[in-house]
């Protein structure tokens, strides 16, 4: 009988499970939670209050335990580790996928990673210890040494057997990767294309040659939009020498891909590093307000260009009133460039050759945003105030304001990219701020040039 | 001998398929050209002349072409479909996956797709039919017809011999669904269990009963938000009464995801729709000026905000110099709480027990960033200005403001998704100018107040 987990049933299921584990009915208890999908074993096992967490770990193996950790985010992952013995923990680490334990280690501080490394298995712990050596958001550091290879010569109903017996500990058997007798790899032949061979074919005969791998040292963000090119599920990561060292698969590059739009995200809005739900209101603020307080900073410095023009704005105090419209266009048009620029670059649509014709392009929707905002503010402001002159200042302003700004929120990013810096300082309120100052700038010497017409 | 595809070799290899194509020489170039992977296929022919465009639909098969059309974009799409002479566009539409054909027939305009559909085969022009009969972003909308399905009275052995004939067909072979006599799905099993099972054993003893499946109306990111949760390779489709009708895959849920990221982007930026990097600066201007002019109009209500104060503002010119400071720190800091906002909503994060959690939290940071900065800007209002009574005033201003910025970015989306409206009216521009006007009122009104002692 099939049971279709939806909200309802889930509910009575977990509660089914919640009730063997009262009372405590070892047996009923792993028939039922052992039936659950990983995910779903997460989500139950983290609700769980204290006691009956306790009783958990009792009960399932450090081997089932395992896919549960593997599961869980890195500040539960800690707090949970605190309640595990000794080696109950170390057998829980030997079961883990390599990636998923060097992860872990790099969260532990204080000499605890090398305690936990000693007391697992010589094998696994060496694996773990590779993967920790590679520079963050790299393939080598996101990468995992669960794979299948197999060498050329051997014959297809062999390849078979042999993943009977080794598809368990795989992180995929969709991919086979050709080694030879150096570990170099020569080919790859997918589980389909095997499935759909003569059995007593060699492999050397249905392998795939033209492979496509990654450097260890790739970026993570690289890998993953290759692999979104090609609709891959997963790709082989190779050493200098072409040594397969090991793979990445797809719903590693989802997450990645999750991870880089959220990084993106933070970067346009000043909210780098803290758009995190589950933080304290404390430790955000703490994250946050270095941004905020620097950006206040910029805001003093508009202050004083202003005040440069505090003789024109005592002899019209009406100027000040258009600041902030002066100020939000220049700031909006400036954002929507800088969107286009940001997205571009994070999709690879924007390619060596095609950089000057983005920035063009966006100076030319500058010009005609220009145009067409100058139209509608002149005659608003002419209506409202009576005033053609300010009229005249106003949207005269906005019109020189909105053709740069596209132009200076288009190209900062480009050059921050090209620099190779760290494209926070291109973020959106950097470029608004920037728009603010040329735009008052522009406004307040317009005004102070046709000071005699007011 | 392996060709491993990099920058310098594909050039080469590139120039080589080229050569074949001027020569004539029909042979050779399918030989070279069918080497490469489909990906690199429409790469190549995507760069071609027209007149070497056509020798290429001379040479290849409409099936082989169909690949290479699948990997088109729509506008690349709409121009090479001129180009096809109709027998031939015919039999690659036959031999296109049935989601790439709906995607193609809903972007045809005046009658066009009706007399597509004529000319393909009954069965496919069917299925193409079903599938645009879907709401756009419906799971509906975007799964594909190209699966493997088999029922729970089989024996392994036979499926995998099954399999090998069918394979070629099949969008995924690495989930096969298994349905009952009426096509309601009742398990699934992965190749890789199908492997591992024993030869003699039925389907119904090996495969998985507890299937996740989504039904055919829900939206296109939920879809992909349980692929990524799940971690699986592709989800399947079930109507109303449980039947199969699709499968949706992980390749199309990465394309979806990013999708949807644009669109935040957009939305948080203004530049909702008008991040795409290829449309002209005409184009652009047209979809990104009513955003901006709505925008320059907001600007007028602040416009007219500051205006009540003018009498304040005559009295005292220095109070001018502020604005901008105090309309970016509201902006900034509501934007901030926007972005958490939004990202936590995308990922799921937010759930609905969460959200009183969540908007507190936001309203905590922000009282502690107003604390700062008031903290900050009165100690440097005062040595700059030298004018305590000022830095009181905007210092406190400073405190008020953020406070209430942080709530209203962080509940204006929560409301506006709650309300199931188009979140583009939350976007960050709308967000930073109704802090903007709450910024500048508590700021003009604090000053009135105490103007005497100015």
């Amino acid at each position: 009988m099939m049971v279709k987990l939806n909200e309802q049933n889930r509910e009575q299921y977990e509660q089914l499970i919640l009730d063997t584990l009262e009372a405590g009915d070892r047996k009923q208890f792993l028939d039922t939670f052992l039936e659950l999908h990983p995910t779903d074993q997460v989500d139950f096992f983290i609700k769980l209050k204290d006691d009956r967490r306790k009783r958990v770990y009792d009960y399932l193996s450090p081997e089932d335990f395992s896919h549960i950790f593997e599961g869980l985010d890195i500040d539960d992952q800690k707090r949970i580790y605190q309640e595990l013995d000794e080696p109950y923990s170390s057998e829980m680490f030997n079961n883990m996928f390599a990636d998923d334990v060097a992860d872990f280690l790099e969260a532990m501080t204080g000499g605890k990673a090398e305690d936990i490394l000693q007391k697992m298995d010589q094998e696994e712990a060496q694996e773990v210890k590779e993967l920790m050596a590679y520079a963050p958001e790299t393939a080598g550091a996101v990468m995992t040494k669960e794979y299948v290879s197999i060498t050329s010569t051997e014959v297809v109903s062999n390849v078979i057997d042999t993943l009977r017996k080794d598809a368990p500990d795989a992180e995929t058997i969709y991919y086979l990767y050709v080694v030879d007798e150096v570990e170099r790899l020569v080919g790859v032949i997918s589980l389909r294309d095997l499935i759909t061979a003569q059995p007593t074919e060699t492999i050397e005969n249905v392998m795939g040659t033209r492979v496509v791998s990654v450097d260890d040292d790739m970026d993570q963000e690289d890998v993953a939009q290759l692999i979104k090119k090609y609709d891959f599920l997963a790709v082989p990561v190779v050493s200098k020498q072409n040594h397969l060292i090991g793979i990445i698969t797809v719903d590693d590059v989802i997450d990645i891909l999750e991870e880089e739009a959220t990084e993106d995200f933070g970067e346009i809005s000043a909210a780098k590093g803290a758009t995190d739900v589950n933080v304290s209101s404390f430790k955000a603020a703490r994250r946050r307000s270095p941004w905020i307080i620097m950006l206040m900073f910029f805001g003093l410095i508009t202050a004083g260009v202003i005040g440069q023009f505090e003789e024109t704005l005592e002899e019209i105090v009406l100027l000040a009133v258009f600041i902030p419209l002066i100020m939000d266009s220049a700031g909006n048009t400036g954002t929507q460039s800088l969107a286009v620029a940001v997205r571009g670059l994070a999709l690879g649509t924007i390619k060596k050759g095609s950089i000057g014709k983005m920035v063009r392009r966006e100076f030319g929707t500058g010009i005609m945003l220009g145009l067409i905002c100058m139209a509608v503010l002149a005659i608003t402001v002419t209506i409202m105030y009576q005033h053609w002159m300010l009229a005249l200042i106003v949207g005269f302003s906005i019109f020189c304001t909105l053709s740069i700004a596209t132009v200076i929120g288009a190209t900062v990013p480009l050059i921050i990219n090209k620099l190779k810096l760290d494209p926070a300082i291109a973020s959106g309120p950097f470029i608004t701020t920037v728009n603010d100052i040329l735009g008052l700038l522009i406004y307040f010497s317009i005004a102070t040039a046709l000071l005699d017409f007011l």
